[in-house]
């Protein structure tokens, strides 16, 4: 299993190759990287950017061991000299972010980094992990909850989750994307999160009967949440009504369907339940719920009171990449591009402005240069300095989550719903598109 | 960030719920638990079962620290017994696993756990989560392996993989599947496999001129690949070649082609190398790969050499999910299964056994009962016994590699192809099906 401290060789080896020629051309003017996404994928009607907190930590703490040295001298590439620059390495640059939880757009950047070339270089494959993997959650599991409309969603989805970090740093990103609990224990309390759960099947089937089982749990964790549909739910549901009918001490405070036609099952299971005189007691439904799945069961007003959903926020099965990029923008003060086909970028450190109307809601974005001033609430905001994490900048995890809900409500309706809606117009300022223009023209150079 | 230590808690509420229950009810028989899936993905015509030997390790090791058990008092759930059974918990089960990179079918167990049911049952999410990620990225992998017909395919997918456990865990699965190499430093030396890369399209652009970066590569980097489309590739192709004419001493192994029309920047390149003296320098292909792009470049004789493979390999980005369950089969001694609509399963232990043509071709399967005797070579063997890994049944990761290669030759051609093809037909055991039937009577009475 992967060590902690190992983190610094979780590089890509052209990283460490192309610091080493900075590092032997005595190459060390600042450069400024911009990580963002050109396209946005089909079903995503914004990214939510997320993991910005979690890499600054990462990058604070960077060190290369002596073991790390030892191991990386067996790939043969490298000089005496610059193992030693990695054994002093230090991050020494700063990072400008968005908020966590902020909903973007293409060309706007998630985050800039500004440090002397080779550092920056070397951290680009751990920076893209980290804010990729919390924003490719947090992009889906946001529809999970804007398509519940406000019935909770707990997230289920450890056990697809791509490996143990995402399994745990995913509950941060579902947070602040606004579900309701998760059934994930070590994730639930270091992210203080709602930890809730009920039983699987197994244990339904542990019993000979399956009524003992449920009484069983309800005697251990009263007002607990049973599982019905392990033989027929309905029959599971009469039967448990007529024990909590002769038996007033127990204590039932849902069920869950998790197999069959949801919405059919849901009904019935209200009805047994009602005509038992429980109206209290909820029903929760899982099993291969998808936002699409959610939107239907409440469209046709199927009575359930909560979701749980596993596999499609776990991995985030219908776009589980987000095709971040990490692109070189400026190198000891000029502006750099690339100028491959198809794939359009603008250079320089930059900002983007947010103007919201009356309502609340974003009118426009207008990508700028960092140093300009434009009407509207400028995102990005310096996190790092000189390698270290600003205090106070970034607030508690509960106050992100006020944010970052406050800045997913601004969104205009249609970019609430489901469906493929218009984008927020997101305009680039003169300035940039002069330097774009004036950088093409010196990259034209090299293409005679 | 997670701390390996904590991987005890990364368990679902509801499988501590359940262990209590058990401990409290005094239920401490032998269950088995089988982890399987019902059916294929799309675009999948096998699953190429992985990360049976990572989570045997995990058993093994796995134990509550008193922070563990202090973090869970605040939780309210649990009795000061309970944590006291926690404390003391050692796995003290037995495995049965196929061995790693075997290509599986519907209803064949991955893997089958067998232990006092309450540790059977915390281990679910992490058994799950570790098995799952390998095999789907197995999975995955092997199909960029087969389209690219002998080419060597290199992963490139650390930045889009979800996290850095499965940013370090694939490249154990994508050796297994048959990559050629990684771009990932921490992987490749920790499984041994070749660690190569390039250079990024910022290195290009951090020089004035485009062969200054190339020339400080070169010399830095004898027999280097250099990235030639930052600009215009058939234009830096053209330059490379002249400076190599005028300095016999540069040594270049390959280009590497990253964007626009593969297949003819690639015809190009390699009549301008050909018609410069460069016959030896190869071509590689790299931006957005998958299998289907990668066997239609190959269809249409594209001069490629190798592919650099991203995003297709580190999110399994069409299937990230596989649909494994994890289900009680037995407890007790008594053969157990869940009857919900739509779900079929067979209770009991069990074993596939596969028969092999005389061309080394998989001619059927057989699921049967663990202890039955069937034509074929078993698949599942015992890897724990008593909580303890057994020692020299799982081999050298080489010879794991060897192993999984010679599995994977064995299907038959359809099966190694990108097209959905008709499975190994996979026949159920007589008496499984009447294990089956009986369990299925009993079961009823709990619908009535």
């Amino acid at each position: 299993m992967m060590h902690q401290q190992d983190l610094p060789l979780l590089v890509d080896l052209y990283e460490l190759a192309m610091a080493q020629a900075y590092w032997h051309e005595g190459m060390q003017d600042r450069a400024v990287f911009s990580l963002f996404f050109r396209d946005l994928p089909e079903n995503r009607n914004f990214v939510l950017a997320c993991g910005q907190r979690n890499i600054a930590e990462v990058l604070e703490g960077l060190r290369f061991s002596e073991d790390h040295i030892e191991r990386l001298k067996q790939l043969n590439r490298f000089q005496p000299g610059f193992l030693e620059w990695l054994r002093s390495f230090r991050f020494s640059g700063s990072l400008h972010a968005v908020p966590e939880g902020t909903p973007l757009f293409p060309q706007e950047p998630l985050l800039e980094i500004e440090a002397p070339i080779a550092e920056a270089q070397i951290l680009e494959s751990l920076i893209m992990n980290y804010v990729h993997l919390e924003s490719v959650l947090a992009t889906k599991a946001v529809r999970l909850a804007l398509a519940a409309d406000g019935r909770p969603v707990v997230d289920f989805g450890l056990r697809r989750m791509h490996g143990i970090d995402a399994g745990h740093r995913s509950v941060r990103a579902f947070r602040l994307a606004g579900l309701s609990a998760t059934s994930n224990v070590l994730a639930g309390l270091d992210f203080d999160m709602d930890v809730n759960g009920t039983m699987a099947h197994s244990f339904v089937q542990a019993y000979p009967d399956e009524l003992e089982a449920f009484k069983v749990y309800a005697r251990l964790y009263p007002g607990t949440t049973l599982l019905v549909d392990t033989y027929d739910s309905r029959r599971a549901v009469q039967r448990v009504v007529s024990w909590l009918r002769e038996d007033p001490a127990a204590k039932i405070g849902a069920i869950r369907l998790d197999s069959g036609d949801l919405a059919a099952e849901a009904r019935d299971c209200r009805r047994i339940l009602d005509d038992g005189g429980f109206p209290e007691i909820r029903i929760m439904a899982s099993g291969g719920l998808d936002e699409y799945r959610i939107a239907r069961l409440l469209a046709e007003e199927a009575p359930i009171d909560g979701f749980g959903v596993g596999t499609a926020i776990g991995v985030a099965v219908d776009a589980p990449a987000l095709e971040l990029a990490y692109k070189l923008t400026e190198y000891a003060g000029e502006p750099k591009m690339k100028s491959s086909s198809g794939k359009v970028s603008f250079p320089g450190r930059k900002q983007v402005f947010r103007v919201l109307g009356d309502d609340g809601r974003i009118v426009r974005d207008t990508v700028a240069g960092r140093m300009e001033k434009a009407e509207g609430q400028p995102l990005l905001e310096p996190i790092m300095e000189d390698g270290r994490i600003l205090p106070e900048v970034v607030g508690s995890l509960a106050s992100q989550v006020d944010g970052a809900q406050q800045a997913i409500a601004s969104l205009p309706d249609p970019l609430l719903g489901l469906e493929p809606a218009e984008p927020v117009p997101v305009q680039i300022s003169d300035y940039l598109t002069q330097l774009q223009r004036d950088t093409l023209a010196v990259v034209a150079g090299q293409r005679r």
